[in-house]
């Protein structure tokens, strides 16, 4: 059976960054920046005060202490245009402009003004200015393409002066429920019937990664019911169907969709929850099949639909390794298939993540599964690990 | 001057959870549950099948290989109707339910079907079945009031057959920035000017918590101006002012909004950066006012504004202490304000975050801190750590 890196790679080949488009910067947050930013200015524009006081010039403040007069005031917004003279000082506040003739900034905890003038008890020279362009330079580049808009990056965009962003298009994913037993949920179910989840955790954790949702709702397990469903989302980027993928005689979604042109590239992976996911292409969409059980579902979201979604955004891969953690029981030896044991974790003292597998592994479990709050990832053969031993995990916020 | 910890507690008191609405599952995602939520059925709501296979009678299989009459099949959303007899089998497909008079599964690959009927060659008794209710029980609480709903939660809702929610309203949050020298992003700047560029990040910050955001624009420096947008965001939950607030001569929002009925709980914190900050009520509303430096202000966001918007959306409180990391470099001894010093991770082998503070901490540095992905939190007087200690961390996601 198919490895789950195997399988990765296949999902991920040939799959490149959608095109670009402009947004506002007020409207740009999580999404994933499209091109090498470049400074629009330099910043400070001027050497710039770092404190208020007052800006002096360090020969005349070489013996203390020394009285200046003040010759007038620079404020953020309204520099003094003057230049300093030997003998003067002028009233400074923090991220103004320093004077021409200024060199030192002196802080006013260490000033006294008197009069029309200032006794400078304390100076070092040369402190607390802000040399022009420390921030950054204009046409520095300071934010990559591939990056992630966050707060800070949004913020220094901003700093950069620019008014509008080009980012990635929002990746467009469809989702496909299937079965003659799924109903939507809130309606009066009858006795054989179970109620559709899936689509609504696949399409939460396509949001979180800044995907678009169109949720085509539920085919029937016949293959006009799932054709015209699936024609649907046929502008979607990818193209998620649910259930219907396994050995039994009732699968009946990648046959029907072999008629659509379904190129299928593996139909099950070594993995645990999960085997039953398939994959393949339609002309220019990508069709990922998770399994109907919610949780082999969700699972096959974290494993094969984000990796997706990052390389549609073409946001630079974050080569952190997965994440390591404690654990606080006993693993038995794992079976032929990587699993994916649902988790919880508490912290130690010393900071440390112990985590622990839930007592049933059962895929169906659903509520157990909203309490987990990692994957413990093993991998195909992995020996016992002890209690205490390092494992890897995938961890669930979102 | 006040520490960091008495100022949060000024800034949280009092501050109660705000109304809800009902929303569609499908709209819910990130929103805070405002309402213990209970299951509206049985999951599965009869024993049903964890297998592909033949649905038996664990006393006919007792002797092996049992050769079985297929007398009908159940599957996910069509069972069987009649009652499993004497030497009798019924084809069954994950999920579906266990026909009356079966007790056991056995998988397809341990038995072989023949004409009408089906060699079993493997079964143990009472195997494969997920008994009615095994994943949870009709009217019992899954999620509980204060809950971040995400994707896995979401799948819980509907799995219980939620179609609407109770959430919290969105906490609103206006953002109003001050100064004469400050001009938007994308115009040209004159000689003093600079870039407004906290509110992008801010705002990013609060949409990142659930909260809904007004850009209220820059006021100048005077009354007037000042006065006349921050009533434009009267309505919002949190008014935060930006800059105006340190104790130059050109500070003039805390002293314009006393007019405006400002009942000031602080103007100023042990902390660095953000040390003049300031936190009062107008009215019903809260205000926060943050320093103008971009650095100085976002992490007043992630210190103050983030537990503010958590109080307001009733979020079960996240007991986890602050992580902790690993000190890549020595840090010197801390002075007498909290410091939140921005820092870069690496990983170790052995999973461990190893963190160094950026080399310079001055407050202006913008480009900086976007490379920055966490904070180190040093406590008041802080002795020197050396390379090695662990310390902790703010981690900056968002």
């Amino acid at each position: 059976m198919l490895s789950v890196d195997e399988a990765l790679a296949r999902v991920l080949k040939g799959l490149a960054p959608l095109g670009t488009e402009r947004v506002l910067i007020g409207q740009a947050h999580g999404r994933v920046l499209a091109e090498d930013l470049a400074a629009r200015l330099t910043q400070p524009p001027f050497d710039a005060s770092a404190m208020d006081g007052y800006a002096v010039r360090a020969a005349d403040v070489a013996a203390l202490p020394a009285t200046l007069k003040v010759v007038g005031e620079s404020a953020a917004g309204a520099g003094f245009r003057g230049r300093l003279e030997r003998g003067e000082a002028v009233r400074i506040f923090t991220g103004a402009p320093v004077p021409d003739g200024a060199d030192t900034i002196v802080i006013q905890e260490d000033a006294e003004a008197a009069g029309n003038g200032v006794v400078v008890k304390h100076a070092v020279p040369g402190q607390h200015i802000r040399p022009r362009g420390q921030d950054f330079k204009e046409g520095e580049v300071l934010l990559r393409a591939g990056t992630r808009l966050n707060p800070r990056a949004l913020m220094l965009a901003a700093s950069m002066n620019h008014a509008e962003l080009t980012v990635r298009r929002k990746p467009k994913v469809a989702i496909l429920a299937t079965g003659d037993e799924v109903a939507s949920p809130g309606t009066v179910l009858g006795a054989d019937q179970i109620v559709s989840s899936v689509p609504y955790g696949l399409a939460a954790l396509i949001e979180a990664q800044g995907g678009e949702v169109v949720l085509l709702g539920i085919a029937k397990d016949d293959p006009e019911s799932i054709v015209t469903l699936a024609r649907t989302g046929g502008g979607a980027d990818i193209l998620v169907t649910i259930g219907g993928a396994s050995v039994g005689e009732h699968d009946l979604v990648v046959e029907t969709l072999r008629g659509e042109g379904l190129d299928l590239a593996f139909a099950k992976v070594a993995m645990r929850p999960g085997k039953p996911t398939f994959f393949g292409r339609l002309g220019e969409q990508r069709l990922l099949g998770v399994p109907g059980n919610p949780v082999s579902a969700l699972v096959c979201g974290y494993v094969f639909l984000v990796p997706m979604l990052h390389a549609l955004l073409g946001l630079t891969v974050d080569d952190r390794p997965l994440p390591l953690a404690v654990l606080g029981e006993d693993l038995e030896a794992n079976g032929p298939r990587q699993h994916y044991m649902r988790a919880t974790s508490s912290w130690r003292e010393d900071g440390e993540r112990v985590v622990r597998a839930l007592p049933s592994q059962d895929s169906s479990l659903v509520a157990a599964f909203a309490e987990a709050d990692c994957l413990i990832v093993r991998p195909p053969h992995a020996p016992p690990a002890p209690k205490g031993a390092r494992v890897k995990i995938i961890p669930l916020k979102a």
